[in-house]
């Protein structure tokens, strides 16, 4: 059977994964984690015992975690399709630094604003983390801006696993209500604007949005969790 | 010239990177930046505009940065050392899952504590931040402790670029007085002490901290940041 992706929702930074997958043109099956759910699921806690997406289900029954394996993992099932370079050469070297960086310094800087975003309004601490948040987030997106100065994607002359994975969490700024980017950095909101309208992009933001989603690859439908169960390796 | 690593110190997670300098066995030098270091050297402001380390200038003049991309260059400059996997391998994905897995949760579970730790004494966050890093890192150690049950090495049977990376981030807890391995986690301690007895792993501790260092590899000294500024690609 097809790969399994369990994405996350709301806001997940899964979303990059899902773009990767509609631009492999492989097919691929979605399956829906609610990050919110008060109760887990004891077939999604065998999947990843941290309860965290994204996950990917291949092929031979056993779970891979984390984005950046999980990105890297798609790119290179066809290398042809350049989401990906091969080992070795000066493009694969600066990738992983770019998803290294997104996946560390930049995702990690809005997570006080994630925090204050579950705490009960009036909370005292709210303000402090978003605020936190921004002056993290701000230095990250100054320095990704100032990455794209003159080239049109962020590694090599073509978009790559990088840029699905950017528009995943460079969104949260304005999720959270914490920048204005089209004012406050339009270099960078020009290329998120390009990425925007790519139709890889409008498939994932209908997928999490629970609407109409027209798949531009080999989406094939998702599958429930019950289904999952049956074909997890022991 | 050969590749030049920028190493931190105290503590830094680079460490890692020059273990799997030492056990890929190719020609390399180092160069140490302070980072609690008052004023910060412009020099290596055009290495790493961020000022983090670790950071390796390549032979093309060009820095690579986040621990990740250098420490899969490294793996990737001879696979015969099987420091690392070929691209589409199943342990290949498996080692970007736990690189990445170190490098973002585990590595961002002790940063309350360095943050507590440039404190002055008798600040009262100071013990609030501990704490919270205890909680994160204690779920860390329980995870890696488990997974390593049954297993000599991180990643496959043979020790790789995790286990490198592993014991310059793992120490952190006794570092930080927040833990003690031995008797709260026995497993993952002999993991450790195992680690604490390789060549790479005692020259890299001599290294940090000025001592004689008996390379097993292929050290060919430490160069200094002024002529490190002669080589920079412009």
């Amino acid at each position: 059977m097809e790969p399994v992706l369990f994405y996350g929702v709301p806001h997940g930074c899964s979303f990059g994964s899902i773009v990767a997958l509609e631009w492999l043109g492989q097919p691929y099956r979605l399956a829906r984690i609610d990050m919110l759910a008060k109760s887990k699921s004891d077939i999604y806690g065998r999947v990843n015992s941290m309860h965290q997406t994204p996950t990917m289900l291949l092929e031979n029954g056993k779970s891979l975690s984390e984005s950046f394996a999980i990105l890297q993992n798609i790119a290179g099932r066809d290398l042809e399709r350049k989401l990906g370079f091969a080992q070795g050469t000066e493009n694969h070297d600066r990738l992983n630094q770019m998803l290294a960086y997104l996946h560390t310094s930049f995702h990690s800087a809005f997570a006080p604003a994630w925090t204050a975003y579950k705490l009960k309004e009036g909370d005292p601490a709210i303000q402090m983390l978003r605020d936190l948040a921004r002056e993290k987030a701000a230095s990250g997106y100054a320095y990704l801006q100032s990455h794209l100065q003159g080239r049109d994607w962020l590694v090599g002359d073509h978009r790559t696993i990088a840029d699905a994975y950017m528009i995943g969490i460079a969104r949260w700024g304005e999720d959270l209500g914490l920048f204005d980017l089209k004012s406050e950095y339009p270099g960078l909101h020009n290329y998120l604007q390009k990425l925007e309208a790519d139709k890889g992009v409008i498939f994932a933001h209908a997928i999490e949005d629970g609407s109409d989603a027209a798949t531009s690859g080999m989406f094939l439908g998702h599958v429930t969790l019950d289904e999952v169960g049956q074909r997890l390796a022991a």
